[in-house]
């Protein structure tokens, strides 16, 4: 056993799962992406659940860290420019592991729905930290009364990954998505510009 | 050949593309749904591929005709309310149809993605009404200078879809979505102050 191919595995199983789901994808399927038999798969990390369990640990990982590091920030000397700035890294991260977003937009679609942890597990804790950091901007009435704010940190969820996989349309009716870079320069503008207004965030953001 | 049979064979291939995508679905699996053989599928309504664009035409027509009443009744005698009514409809669609967002999820994710037409097909013609219906309030000043409308278009379209599908977390992490009536409740309230603020529509709306 090496751990080479452990990640090999790994890596073969995060792109099956984030391109076709956990129910979409076959451990056969992975072990012949990863250029492996089933039985060395199974030596290395078990079975499809176990390996599933093992790839959304490992997304989870990379967003916790990138998270913490981009909450760490905060508030710094502007608490408008940090709300922005985090808005920002959040999608910087979805766009630099587009991955994460598609693993958890398939669970959107009930992907693997007998595995119910997850949720509370990885993206509650997330959640609680991103309000708490909020909190100090809302008593200090920087927020606008009467905002919904845990339901306006699930719309930038929504928006980063509707726009990070499945992009927009152009006139032509062309998908342009992250990795078109006026697009994504673009919707960074109306991220920032559509969290300003319903947060009702003071001054002008650019 | 009944046409009964072909609408059972259409249903189960709905549900399944839903749920599962085309990539992920096969043949087989639909004509199991449908409780008929493979051979009686393709005699009906053809391959894979046939039934998928059978699918997305459906779905397609479904979200057109409702789209279109939403429309007809617009401007109405005030432009503000009418465009939250229209985030109403188009939110009240996607609950009612959860499969039409989960068939459009799954394109997000690349599904099908050597069938590359559907959008500039379907999704482009109902984006440029949209567009069209709302140009009335641009020019009036209703809606706020430098607004991305586009943008603020598909930010809707993604937020529906993923409370829709997806939902937001509970405080025990657990997943309340449409189905949930205090989750939607609010998640309506939330749309249409996102949309109102977002826009810099004028006066407050409830």
């Amino acid at each position: 056993m090496t751990s080479g191919q452990a990640a090999v595995i790994l890596k073969a199983a995060t792109q099956l799962f984030a391109a076709l789901g956990y129910d979409g994808t076959s451990t056969r399927q992975i072990a012949d992406a990863a250029g492996l038999n089933i039985a060395t798969v199974n030596y290395h990390v078990g079975g499809k659940r176990e390996l599933y369990l093992a790839v959304m640990e490992a997304a989870h990982q990379a967003e916790k860290a990138a998270l913490e590091q981009a909450l760490s920030r905060l508030p710094g000397d502007d608490p408008v420019a940090a709300i922005h700035r985090l808005a920002d890294d959040y999608l910087d991260f979805c766009v630099d592991h587009p991955e994460v977003p598609a693993l958890w937009m398939h669970r959107w679609l009930s992907d693997a729905s007998d595995i119910t942890e997850l949720e509370r597990q990885y993206v509650q804790p997330l959640l609680a930290a991103v309000s708490a950091a909020l909190r100090p901007a809302v008593e200090a009435g920087l927020i606008a009364a009467e905002t919904d704010l845990d339901y306006t940190v699930w719309s930038v969820i929504w928006t980063v990954h509707g726009f990070a996989k499945g992009g927009v349309l152009d006139a032509e009716g062309r998908r342009r998505a992250a990795g078109d870079r006026a697009a994504l320069r673009r919707f960074r503008a109306h991220l920032h510009q559509s969290l300003h207004r319903t947060l009702g965030l003071p001054g002008d953001f650019r």
